[in-house]
């Protein structure tokens, strides 16, 4: 059985946001965000696909078409295609977001 | 911006399982399903989509494809196309649940 323990795969680096695939397929991503506080996704669009955030832990700043609202765990998001959209750990405490992307670009 | 509360969205029934829209799409269900004790969704498969479950509260006895196990709040498991697939609360405590399935049946 396909099963991931999500705490286990969270992954964060001083570098640069962590993306972790949760599970794999061709026709979406389904993926872990793992950013420490500073870290973001620049904003950008994907003109196909829907996105949609979870935030698993910690709080972010998202910008999605031209809103920006701080979203805190247990709170989602979505991006439609075409859209806007980025996020940015202007908190203090590590973030983690579970993320779909349908379909895969 | 299209954001969505998970725990405002919950609600459970003693009828059965609650499965509760978080966002709205053609291409894929993003749901929510709320189980008291007891309740399941019986075992069924989709001949083309894929479906993930995230535990978010509770615990779950999932069946996949003849395999069974019990999954806790931050494990997810994958059933894919044509596997047999289903979930049962065997738990004393509510079970919550975040699904997406892609490609929409």
């Amino acid at each position: 059985m396909e099963v991931r323990k999500i705490e286990e795969l969270i992954r964060f680096s001083d570098e640069k946001m962590q993306k972790l695939p949760v599970f794999e397929s061709s026709k979406y991503f389904c993926d872990l965000y793992c950013l420490k506080s500073g870290q973001d996704q620049r904003i950008h669009r994907h003109p196909e696909s829907d996105k949609i955030y979870f935030v698993l832990r910690g709080s972010g700043l998202f910008h999605i078409a031209g809103e920006e609202e701080q979203l805190v765990a247990g709170e989602a998001v979505l991006a439609k295609p075409g859209e806007d959209h980025g996020v940015k750990n202007s908190a203090a405490e590590d973030l983690v977001l579970l993320v779909f992307m349908v379909p895969r670009p």
